[in-house]
């Protein structure tokens, strides 16, 4: 890496480009990029015209030697690469709003990395996210793969199963999120808390919390079960825990497992967004339409403030700590979604799990957990179970498996609605899933 | 036991106890019972002599040198027991039908070994057996506990991790009823099939299945999912399986996984039922009736037929039969619940599990299992932390604990469900719950 | 296995064969052979002629309809077999004295399963069993193989890392002995007694002992260690230990224990026989000739009873026994070398154990056994590790792993020693080791 | 901790005093210690106030403002402590010296912490550091206990299981002296190179090392291998490896190694040593001599430059480093004997292991390890296994347990050598294990 450092960007036209090269541009002093390579598919094409435009824009406001590279040819961007990004969406938005409206009228959870909507979303991007780990076999095979494509722990888990490449890293904004809601919750700064993370990809547990080295973790857990403090903790959780759960269960908990701790709660609300015209991806769908005007603007040279509200921030600002960390050796300690190797007791040494670990120039190590306390053990171990499966019937195309995986789902856990579902959705995605329709001739 | 076996049957005022005097005196020769101690509480003290008299009618027809002793003596009972058997309910049929309607009215499935209902079972049934097996220390310690009270995986791992009480074990009449099923499916002889069973209590799994010890798994689930047999799988079963489900999952399911695999659909059955004053208390309330009525009959000397219909069917059989291998040290294959030792991976080596044994004089030695199927793990998992979580509730009368078991129970999945429920069930119960309500005076 | 059963007994040559005969005409009832196939290499015609015509004489004795072929064609013997069992010895007695004498040389114990010896023995075993393994696949796939070719441990766990051959059991003579030694010291019938082993080949432990299933393992321990019964126990085991030792040890211990809990005491005897021209193959290459001699009588039609000095007895027996529980699926419990499957805790799932198993018509099931005892836990962890990359060396002909293999032995401990013995060892049997003597040209 | 911290130090009159002085003052400004205790039994009196004065000298050197205080009184130096920090000698070096003399006489080796001598070591120093233990709960109960005793790790494994401190950090030179040697190897900086530690005090490996955070294990290997670099190797090693074994073992070995790996060429060597009187204790006591003659000059106001020829250097250091980052939170990684907490599989969760951890203000947190290679496991299991019965031993003066500690040990692996050397190790000790010698009256 002494000529200075490659970096290719999978998915480029995402709306999020612009906090990635904000990224590279602040820490550019430890990270000293010297090419940036932004790759799509023919279908974002214009998006990765607008966002690249701005991303040069960003850099020449910079000052700094970057070279941005805006390219259809996913191999010359892959090309002799140091560490390989990946945020596409297979399908862009419209396969979204398929993955949330469709479950809804099964009445089941909508949404695009739990239930259906995870399971369709890991159907479509595992084979693609195959074919590049094939093609950084051949082309850059010393590269790290940074996947923040959702569902994160799925595609870590399939990458890690079925192909060869053992450098990758699974990145996700949830566990930064959660650190910064406690700083704002004991008024501190992020940088003096630290949390123990356990689990897996949007099922992850924070085991201890500390300011400053010391355990708030009692302190946290009063505070978060305080009727006082209601407003403040929906605000900073959108829901509260019910104060008897949050204190026998005696960890931090995440956004996502509002899905299965508050089940019904959380499809009550989602039908009526769903009635009303409002599921995430109308609203993302407006939102970027939204940004995308503003990044065509050619005097803005700087990530615009409106794209926080998007609700991947600090995603990319997560992938380009990480890649400075391990380019530098830097050994501090990150969450991120990595080969498990024994942290967490009972679950698979082989499959990926979120967890805190130090970052070294040989990628994640993860620190030991022993076993997780036991009543989380059971869900975390399912969702597992549900990863696994649903890996396993995307590399493979096989009906049955992704039928299994659906059943065994918590927010479905009916082998009648599995197959309903799968059906629709099957013939919904088709053109983003050829593994399920191969032709047997006779 | 030179001099012939004590057995004390811990609620043996039950409508189940003909079927396990029909035990004694079929294996008697095996099994040289010469006391049978049937005890009850005060408020069964009327089913207690109905049913003593119709046991001692029996004994005397068979002609055997056996003794039967009714009491509501607890203690004169357990003295030096050989073994001890245990099938009462607290609270009697009026806490099942509780279990059963209160669930319902939040729209959760009410049934008496799962979700709430089996957690308040546990609550209630918990203390009663520690409180025997404090006894069973002092007056019989050499005894063998055969449990068949329900939630019997609950109580066991409870009397594993809060008794002094090592030699115990949890009969359930699950596994010898699939075996029924499948000799039925494959029109054989029971005695020529053979289930490698493993999993929780009401959670098993039949990992293989043998005719002759030749493995027909696959015939098997050919036949479970071939449309032209439907109505006779129907008939085994109760319902049948989608196809693609069965076919993935590849592993034999019992029937209380209806609950977790068709969640929705069971729960629209008994909410039918619930409207139509016909839950399974009431049912069983009614059938209760009618058979002891048939047992005051001064003139009936045998088990009467319409027991079967009770719906526990070779339970004391199988206990019987249980008991019988333990005497003789048979070292034959049972499925029993007894300590993990290490037979399922990831559960704890001091949790209960179903499992094949190998039934030794020293008790029940669980033949190795390894890794359960990926697909399974999550869910058995999930149930033994939910098992653990209400066991340590019901010990120590944690309020925040009964509502975290709720809450990770997958028939509830709600913080908020779980807190109403447990909040009317603990008062509904309040009579049998003394744990949840020590009056601590300021 | 409708027509009756086919065995071919590779190896058939040995002297053991008329054991193995006498097994199959004793068991006829419950296990009807058809056909015994003795397969052997042309350096051992002659005496695969003289053993397999005394076996034929033994069959015709018996008057069952079991037909016996002398073959040098294994594949004709392997053809279509139920079974076969493994008796072999490559390098006949010459090389198991050269195990035995090299290491002598170096002060170091000779010894033909243990150490150098059983390094040197496993080297040139494996090759010899995987090519078996790869003809059955080709030619009986459904046939199960049961080795007792020493060390079986190490071949056993070849087999099952290295060969496609799922069926494999390995068989020892050391468990039954401990039993009937036992036996003897309680002065109760064999049958009375039962022990529960866990542990390697030449390294189990009985880690419960039983009486018509009640345990008597603190009874047998305070015999062992009691001083007026010394000169009984050494009778029995050889050699008594301190009683402190073994009651701190707290399980029974194998007659191959002393060399690693008797190291020096053990050296220094081995030193002596070897310096008289005693060691085991000198003592058992006259044992031998003199068999062959009577083994020629054309009047003998009998195993005749000086078999039983030669070392192996109940070994054959074992086999016939092992082989009849598999066929008639009898599920009885039987100590053998078989896959670990989670059953003894800190082993690997996939390497070889030596455990009480249930014999079943898919083989053997083992027992769980849990944690191994912590005093024993290290030095079967040891073995293992020794065994393991003994076997990696076997099928690779790495020269560096034999020498990690031998230093790591606790008989030898040395990178020294290890290289000088590995060095003359490879060297004398040259012959029999072709992948250490590939040849490489430029 | 705001008003500064306390430290006190049993075995205050220790040699090495003064490099830890040292370090406190290099460390000042990180660590901004108010007051430290050296405390010391009476028969070191002596030694304690000539070390305390060269200490007060030094600090006055600094103009720092630490105070030191020099007592008896145990109890007064742990009042109140942050951290408490354990170097004494139970015995002192006379026990040393028959530490390592008797072994000889049987023809075992004489070493302070492996073997009969690590064995006694450890039944002297276990007692007395519960007794710390027990001190600190009442007096400290939130200090750090950082103990660099040897035996250091089956010190750390008795009060892990034994005492109800859970903050116990064991600490050892020698990680940081295989670093150091690597260092001067690949002639780097040694802040550039790190190795990843695992496995058990005096039994660590290097599973892996790099400079500037990149893998150079091949390299170093290779270097460790050549010929060509002999005598520079057998300068940092005391003595090479052969090249085949190390190249197959793969991992980094420790300078102990060499007592398990060359058994027979360490005995040798310390055999004639021991015949020269050149034994350790032989030398240290003559250098002790010499450094406190030294220590006693008014004018010394500095860490003598002598003392590093005493052996232990680098280990004051290491303490120092250790309580400045737990102190600081400074999350860096250091190799320590800790809690495995699942960080090595198939050892115990709750046992003592030495492995790189991350240095947080809550301790230190392992990294996970996952399965340690194949060729080393077994002997790490073992020597666990040694210190675990030991430790059982020190606790309960069971001697026959001390005996069985003794033949599993690998240095020993006689029952019969075992008894006669703890018989005769006892009687030497007798005044430093009066729970060996508890008189029990009728």
């Amino acid at each position: 890496m002494t000529k200075g450092i490659k970096i290719a960007t999978i998915g480029g036209g995402s709306s999020y480009t612009p906090e990635l090269v904000e990224g590279f541009i602040k820490r550019y002093s430890e990270l000293p990029v010297r090419e940036l390579w932004l790759v799509d598919v023919e279908a974002g094409r214009e998006k990765l015209e607008i966002v690249g435009q701005l991303a040069k824009r960003m850099i020449e406001k910079s000052g700094l030697p970057i070279e941005v590279h805006l390219t259809l040819d996913r191999k010359a961007a892959l090309k002799d690469a140091d560490f390989v990004t990946t945020q596409f969406r297979v399908g862009l938005l419209d396969a979204r709003a398929k993955d949330e409206r469709i479950p809804m009228k099964y009445g089941v959870l909508g949404q695009e990395t739990n239930g259906p909507g995870g399971l369709f979303k890991g159907l479509r991007t595992i084979p693609v996210i195959l074919d590049i780990c094939h093609d950084m076999e051949e082309l850059c095979p010393n590269a790290w793969l940074i996947n923040f494509t959702n569902p994160a722990g799925m595609v870590t888990e399939a990458v890690l199963r079925y192909s060869n490449i053992n450098k990758v890293v699974g990145l996700c904004n949830v566990p930064i999120g959660m650190e910064m809601g406690i700083a704002k919750l004991l008024d501190v700064e992020h940088s003096r808390v630290r949390i123990d993370f356990a689990g897996l990809n949007h099922m992850v547990y924070g085991l201890d919390v500390y300011v400053d080295g010391v355990s708030v973790k009692d302190e946290v857990i009063n505070l978060l079960t305080d009727p006082n403090n209601s407003s403040f903790v929906k605000n900073i959780q959108g829901q509260g825990w019910e104060p008897s759960f949050i204190k026998a269960l005696d960890v931090l908990t995440c956004p996502y497992h509002m899905y299965y701790y508050k089940t019904r709660e959380m499809l009550e609300k989602d039908l009526k967004n769903f009635e009303n015209g409002e599921t995430r991806a109308e609203v993302v769908q407006k939102l970027e339409k939204d940004l995308f005007e503003l990044y065509k603007d050619p005097n803005l040279d700087i990530k615009p403030p409106q794209l926080e509200k998007r609700g991947g921030a600090y995603y990319s600002d997560a992938a380009v700590r990480l890649i400075t960390s391990i380019y530098n050796d830097k050994r501090d300690i990150q969450p991120v979604n990595t080969r498990n190797n024994g942290a967490i007791a009972s679950l698979p040494d082989d499959s990926a799990v979120e967890v805190s670990c130090v970052i070294t120039k040989e990628g994640p190590k993860p620190i030991s957990v022993g076993d997780l306390p036991v009543a989380v053990r059971g869900l975390v171990q399912q969702i597992k179970s549900f990863e696994r499966v649903a890996a396993e019937a995307a590399v493979t195309g096989d009906y049955d498996k992704a039928v299994l995986a659906l059943t065994i789902n918590p927010l479905v856990a009916s082998d009648k609605l599995a197959k309903q579902i799968v059906d629709e959705m099957l013939e919904a995605h088709k053109e983003h899933l050829p593994q399920f329709f191969k032709v047997v001739e006779a």
